[in-house]
């Protein structure tokens, strides 16, 4: 058995999970924000529960696996330092003993919501997975040979700051054109206000940005199934911009699949479907095999179940 | 020992290296293009010739790698097909035998080279390298954990073919805007042509073209060296680019180095150093540790080196 930690700036949740990363058992308390050594006791009283629970030894327990928000020191199990967790330099790797005297990974719970996805939801059996997370901003994580993969400092995987438009839109890391700037939901949302302030065509997006002062990548989804021409337009540019993106990351990895999570992803098959048919005709491809690209499954567990699934 | 062999258009080399990838013998023969059982036979002709030729006994050999250009089938040593080499599917795991009993591995030349510059060359040391050819196009190969990446279906690694300039210049792949289309031999050209029919700014290269009825992207190097204000201009456009797409490659694969290979590698330091400098203000970085880029130094060997290296 493995025990996964997803060390979140509202809430601390343990889960015991299987070998194949199901998990058995779940608990979570509120995060102790600022307060590294209850946050270290909590930890380990929530592992020794979600034991208890199942009635499962802590001796079987062969390793645990914490997903952090922020930077953090993979050698030596440290968390460094996270805006909303108000703490630094905390060492974990100590904290479970002696209950559990085993092996302690951290990784960034970005990367452990890419692994949990790549080895037990939407990638499910693949060997090479790229995970892209479309929310706010552009994440990711890269799992190669079933692994985790961080590159030479821990902090590969930026796919959101890979350039897609030389000299484009002013990114906040400092470059411009970042993929992060055409293809997250604050990029769905600029294109579509940028469209309403470009064209008199008439759109319900008008009405709802009137009402609430703001419009929503959902809002936009939302106009575009009620059948919105402005909507399914912007979406049509977001899509295209996701899609060169992706190719982008086939063509240099080819891996088994695209996992897409993140907000924009709860559209579903309404985005897959037309991203994967661009991307299907950008792509470098062996015969007519296509990379398939899939919409996350494990929704927040994904994040729980990486962590339990991180090893060396 | 090992031993390496570089299936060209025009030659067909062979090298026999220490388990570190040094060449200790080395032989080639004109490649009987047309004629697989003619290259077979030359293949294993090589081989025993390269171990006699330093006494060495066949039995101390404990892997023969092949690099060739085109497609192939790893798992089953299959070159499938190149249009310089007039052959198709070819398997040549059996065609080292009774000899050599070893595994007979193959892969792309160009990722062999890939390979032989992170093993032994400018890469030494590294485990994650990736490696950028500057030529006609832009190639590219990627080490990971020092090991060849080549994804879930071996045609990993097509760097040039990702687009920096979405919307861009038209490439032959089909994409717009692809990093080949910016960063190759070919591009320096162009953006050189560009410039000049674009303005009537005084250039050395004006009388090269006109002289020569074209220019090469060394006699844009060579007007730069110069002094040449335009060369300049366009050399500093180039490296913009190419810097984009380098710190692409390494926001995503955050490898120890990146080596750059090819023609215009050939330009060296002076290449090297304004591109250091033009990426190391766009990646990701830990502290302000920047990702070093090395010019090739291996020349032709790179692809032999490699190609003894591989392994499964």
């Amino acid at each position: 058995m493995k025990i996964g930690i997803d060390l979140g700036g509202t809430n601390l949740v343990a889960a015991l999970c299987k070998e194949n990363g199901e998990i058995v058992s779940k608990l979570s308390v509120p995060t102790k924000v600022g307060d590294p050594e209850g946050v270290k006791a909590d930890m380990k009283m929530l592992a020794k529960k979600v034991c208890d629970n199942r009635g499962i030894s802590y001796k079987h327990v062969t390793s645990i696996g914490l997903g952090v928000p922020g930077s953090f020191i993979k050698e030596t199990c440290t968390f460094e330092f996270a805006t909303n967790l108000q703490m630094r330099n905390v060492c974990f790797a100590e904290a479970f003993k002696p209950e559990f005297d085993v092996p302690v990974y951290i990784d960034n719970d970005g990367n452990c919501a890419a692994l949990g996805e790549a080895l037990r939801g939407a990638g499910t059996g693949a060997r090479n997975v790229v995970m892209v997370t479309l929310g706010t901003g552009v994440g990711g994580g890269l799992v190669i040979d079933g692994k985790l993969y961080t590159g030479s400092n821990n902090i590969a995987g930026e796919i959101g700051h890979m350039v897609i438009v030389a000299g484009g839109d002013q990114c906040n890391c400092g470059r411009r054109g970042c993929m992060e700037r055409y293809c997250s939901a604050t990029a769905m949302i600029r294109m579509a206000n940028e469209a309403m302030d470009g064209s008199a065509d008439e759109s319900s997006l008008r009405a709802v940005r009137e009402q609430s002062g703001k419009i929503t990548a959902k809002d936009v989804c939302d106009a575009r199934d009620a059948g919105d021409a402005l909507a399914e337009r912007v979406f049509d540019k977001y899509c295209d911009y996701l899609a060169c993106g992706l190719a982008n990351l086939i063509n240099i990895l080819q891996p088994d699949c695209i996992v897409l999570g993140g907000g924009v992803s709860g559209y579903g098959e309404k985005l897959a479907a037309p991203v994967r048919e661009k991307v299907g005709a950008e792509q470098f491809k062996v015969g007519d095999k296509m990379t398939p690209v899939h919409i996350a499954t494990l929704g927040n567990d994904a994040g729980l179940i990486g962590a339990a699934m991180l090893k060396r």
